[in-house]
Formats: structure tokens, sequence, C-alpha cells
């Protein structure tokens, strides 16, 4: 066995995730490594929960990160919201509303599906029935940003009527946090999860959360203890909580979480509605490039994700030779179809340091040379000039 | 609201965890992030796996790092082998025991509690009597090396004992696993689970963990779903199983894991065998320095833990102050008791790339000038020269 240190090659992200990192933050990743209790460690930590509620618009004080993925922090939501019996209103329109349905069943909690086409946005007049039809109730659960297909749902207005039959919301915001308009409060959105490797563009590994007084309040009700040492909110406020001493919960990931305090530095600076204006500009750039060539989109345009771009493939075109040569012969990542969508549509992600016009640009030129050598029709060049008429 | 970059004092790390890390380590953490369904970035996780089964002496082919720190990793191991009603014997003699029964009881599982005095081994008389006296228990879980009092438990024997008796064992080898002999297949252990942070010297964030053929056989014949989608093994299977297509799961940590795999391709480079050399051979010359001053250690010599030294703080010294001391003028860490020994004993860490010579030597008199300040009356100077004589 002759193992030695991995060098990886140095890719374009415009997959579904990771996307492209930004040195500084990879830097700041590489920061000497200090104690989770030190009073220096603890003082980042303090800010980070203040950054994190800037980038989710709230004030609510159980705002931090989890120590790890995505998947976790919404099993963070499920496991503590959910109790034994519970009925759950979950709307699915794509992977990700079926992984929440999922997590309603291993906490012991009642799904009530409402499904709405793969590629579109959650139906609020389907979600009215089903919390008309189900008055008990107890929360209410969707994806804001469905990944897997690129559909943004209107989450101000699903979150209107959960309160308007007394539920509880449960909002994945993986994708869209930092790219495109979130607003937790004004919303008044329950409990909330993201990553740290979509929009913000920091490496993978922690999902911001957050939860409000009314979420509190029901973990804090709880009858039977979460399912969860690991994840049981009550004790992660004693590490991250703030009022006096902190309580050894768990080791945090320390360099990570430099990282995720540097991204959220560089939004900050940039400001939250410019990043978002900045995502909207280089999706609308992407989009006339991808029309100019004959390239549809799978979302209509008013349910469409800025900052995740599902492409129709046309036919004849061989979606993994395609992808293989982005890959191989310009160092591009983009992502492939999922579940239903597989070898259907092709994703290509704008999130975070990877939302820029270079991108936009390398990406429309590389794959209108992969597509000429699939031998698809298009006039050679008129995508780049479509993109660049929007940024003139 | 002005929040800067933040850049963490540089500290020398000798608490319980993390430990120093290697700065090949941290540069290894900085390399340009790639997708998780990269092929290179597939490459490199078959290699991952080849190397923690070489850490842990394993041929068990469910060996992979759980995507986030150890106390996730020790919910992995319960959650999928716990099942509702499953009678557990766990094995308490010290914190992390004790935070095996919550696993136990949050899963549905009976637990049976084992006390042994905190600082000392688990005791295998008890232990065999509880197998006797529960011969309907399923599972043997017991703290390897306790990191809140710094007892090493005979984890051969005790395994030895789970199988005359048919139950399965987990075992937290969070603090031992590269620190002093650990032999998963050859003492039959059947889950195991470890962090990044301690030992292996990588950034705290991961958890190596292993499961044998009889645990695996376990989880497949569950008659329930695992209380955790993240962390159910059958799905993480399917994501590092190796065995064909790799199915997505959740977005691995990719910067941390490069982090693991360099960390491990330094443990092979300098041997297994050799590094458990080198941490008792800094025990000794720490714990020569520390008895040349008086200082008198918690666990008896035959059950120490050569990488993790529980100190006693002699009466009228203050603890606090003492590490505060340490910590503001010479940026060293140690650690402080837990539990049952808050304010009573310290922990001295010599774990991975902090046991080193230089450590040893500069630790011993930066105690000795916080004991001086302390009023704490003994000979200067003697335990740099008792420490020195082990190097000779």
């Amino acid at each position: 066995m002759t193992i030695t240190s991995f060098h990886p090659p140095r890719r374009t992200l415009m997959g579904p995730g990771p996307s492209d990192v930004n040195p500084r933050i990879t830097e700041a990743l590489s920061r000497p490594t200090i104690g989770h209790l030190d009073p220096e460690f603890i003082r980042m930590m303090d800010e980070l929960k203040t950054l994190i509620q800037y980038a989710f618009k709230t004030q609510n004080r159980l705002t931090l990160p989890i120590s790890a993925p995505g998947s976790a922090g919404m099993e963070a939501c499920f496991a503590n919201l959910v109790e034994e019996g519970d009925k759950v209103i979950v709307c699915i329109n794509g992977v990700f509303g079926g992984r929440m349905k999922e997590n309603v069943e291993r906490f012991g909690g009642v799904p009530v599906v409402v499904e709405s086409e793969w590629g579109r946005a959650v139906d609020p007049v389907k979600v009215e029935e089903a919390l008309t039809e189900h008055p008990d109730a107890a929360i209410l659960a969707f994806v804001h940003a469905e990944t897997s297909t690129g559909a943004l749902s209107d989450a101000e207005t699903l979150c209107r009527l959960a309160k308007g039959h007394d539920c509880l919301t449960i909002v994945d915001t993986v994708t869209s946090l930092g790219g495109c308009e979130l607003n937790i409060d004004q919303w008044g959105i329950d409990a909330v999860y993201s990553g740290s490797q979509k929009c913000l563009s920091c490496v993978p590994g922690l999902s911001p959360v957050s939860f409000s007084d009314a979420a509190i309040a029901k973990i804090n009700g709880r009858k039977s203890k979460v399912k969860s040492w690991f994840l049981d909110m009550s004790l992660i406020m004693g590490y991250w909580g703030g009022e006096g001493k902190r309580a050894y919960h768990h080791t945090a990931p320390v360099n990570q979480l430099y990282a995720l305090h540097e991204a959220l530095c560089i939004l900050q600076e940039e400001g939250l509605e410019n990043a978002w204006e900045r995502h909207a500009l280089h999706h609308r750039a992407l989009t006339a490039g991808l029309a100019a060539i004959g390239l549809e989109m799978l979302v209509p345009e008013k349910e469409r994700l800025v900052q995740l771009n599902a492409v129709v493939i046309p036919e004849g075109v061989d979606d993994a030779a395609v992808r293989s040569q982005l890959l191989n012969a310009y160092n591009l990542e983009i992502g492939a179809g999922l579940g239903a969508f597989a070898g259907k549509v092709w994703r290509i992600g704008l999130m975070g340091y990877a939302a820029s016009k270079s991108n936009v640009l390398s990406c429309l030129s590389a794959l209108e040379a992969a597509l000429l050598k699939q031998g698809y029709s298009f006039k050679a060049g008129e995508s780049i000039k479509a993109a660049s008429a929007i940024y003139a």
C-alpha cells in the first residue's frame, strides 16, 4: 500500500454545489486551529451568530451553524420539532421534498403529502386545501429552492397560509441563502436550514439553522427527548446560547467555522441585496446565451431559480458525454439531473463566487464546443454574443 | 455591525483535543474544492477508506468517515445497532460512558449500566457479572480511552467477554485511535467510532467509523428504519460502498476529507506502531517531569492513557488561574477537569503532532512558572531535568 498526498485538480464548479470557493475562504480554513473552548474562539462564535442572523434576515436568538452538512441541518429541524404522532404537511416538488417526508416518518410524525409537478413551484392552492382538510396539522414543510429541479417556491405566501392555520413552518433554504431573496422574520419562517457550500461559496460541511421563538416553545414543550443527542437543540443551545457559561456539547469543527465566518464577512461586505442582484444578473446573461443557441429551460420563467439553472438536454445529445468533455477538457463541472430528471436536464449553478461574468462566458463557450461535437445544430458564437449583450 | 476576518492566535494545543495540527494537514485542507461526485474525489475516497482500515487494523468493508464530529460517530453506531427494546450493557467510568447511555435511551434501547470508578479502567469482573445476569443483552458498549479521566480500559478482554455471551460490541476509540494499541479485527470489535482531532492531529469535524460483518447483519435485519436519515448506514453504504455506482446521499465535507487523507498518510509514513511508541515515550517524559515536582497522576499507572494525562491539582492551587496564565502568557492550552473532576484535575494531552519533545519541555517549564506564581512549593527546574533524562 503506497498512498500519497492527494492533490485535487483545479475545477470551475458550476454544478448544484459545492460551488466555487472564494480563495479568501480556503485561506481562512487553513488558519491555526485553536481550542473550541478558547475565549478567542467563543468571541468568533458570537460574531458568526450575528453574521448568520444577517444572512437570514432574522433576529432569532437560536441561530447557529450545525456542525455537519445540510442534510443534518434538515434533520435538526425535523428531529426537534416533530414529535410522535405530529401531523406534518410536506410539499414535494423534487428530491428534497421527498427527503423531508422521510425525516417526518423517521421521527414518528404523520406526513400529509402535497405533490406539485417537478420543475414547478409548490402550488399554494393545493397547500391551502391540505391545511383546510387537516386542521390538526402541526407543521408545514417545504423547500424554498429545489436544488434538484431549479424551481423557486413562494415562501412568503406559503408561510402566511401556514400561520393562518396555526401551523409552524420548516423551510429548506439550502440553495436559496445568499442567492435570492430570503427574509426569515418578515415571512415568519419558524425553522430553517441551509448549507455552507451553495451561494455562500464556503466549503461543504456546515448547515446554518435558525429557530423562531414559537419553534423554541414547541421544542421546550416536548413530551419526549429528541431522538438524537448530537442534534438536540436544547443541548446545542447551551453551547451556542451566549447566555452565561458555555456548556461543552461536542467538539466544534473549528477550521470550518473560520471558513464560514469569512464567507459571511464577504457577503456582508458585498451586501446581501447586492449579492441577490449579482446572482440575478448572471442568470439573465446565462439564460440569454442558452436561448440564443436554442436550449430550453425546464422551469417556467416566473418560478425559476437564478442560482440553479435546469437546462433541457436537446434530443440526440449524450448527457454523460457532454459533462465528461466539460470536466476533462475544460475542468468545468456542471450537474446531472436528479431522480426523474436524470439524463433529461443539466443543472448549471451560478452560486456565490461562481456567479461571475467570466464563469458565464467560459461555460457558454465550453458548452458550445461540446454541443458542436455532438452534432447539435446551432449558430456558433451566438450564446456568447447574447450573454455579452446583457452585460453591455 | 462591522465584523471583520477572524485571525486566531497561534496556540500549542495540549488539552483533550483538538490537538496541534500538523501544518501539512492545514495545507491539505486549503486545496481547491472539487465536486463530491468528481471521479478524482471518488478515487480519493477509496484511498481514504484503505487508510482508515490501516489505522483501525481492520479489513471491515464498512469503514469510512462520518461527515461530522465524534459525537455523530457515536450516534451512528447506536442509531444503527440499537433497536426498540434492545438491552445494551453500558459501562460508565467517565463522561463519555454516560453519553453512551443517553444514546441507548434515545434510540429506544434498555440500558443496563455497569459503573466503574471514575479515573479507573472499566472493571471486567463487573462486566462479566452483568453479561451473566442479562443473557438477553444484545450489545456491550464501552469507552476504550476515557477522555474525561485519562483511563484506558482493556478492550481486548471486554470484547472477549462480550463474544462469550453472544453480544455485539460498540467501542468509543475517539482518543485511542493512533495514540495507543487498537486492533479492531484481532480484538473482535463490532462497531467503533473515533475522531479526527485527537491522535490523528487532523482538524475537528470528522468521525472515522467501522462496522464488522456481524454488525452489518444486525443493521440489515432491522425491523424498523434507523431514526436518522443522515446517519443511516444502509444509505451511507451506497455512497461509500465502492460496489458499482455511487448513490448520492449527502454532500461530503470535501476539504475536511482532504485533511483526514493527509493525516492518515502521515500516520502511515510514520508507521502505526511507531506512532504508539512515540506517544508512550513522551508520556514517560511528561510524567517523570510532573513527578519530579511532586504532582500526582489521577489514574493508576497500569490503567493510564499515554496520550491524555490527568494530573491532580495540588491543594491551594487555583485551577482557572493556572490555565489562564498558560493560555495568555504561553499560548499553551491544557484541559480542565470534566464532570466530577472539574477543578480537581488538569488534562494534559500528548496527541498526534502535539506528542513531541519540544511540547513536553515547554509545557513543563510553563507549568513550573505558573505553579511558582501560585506559591506551590517545589524545586524549580527539576521537572525539565527529569523529563530530559528520559530523552537522554
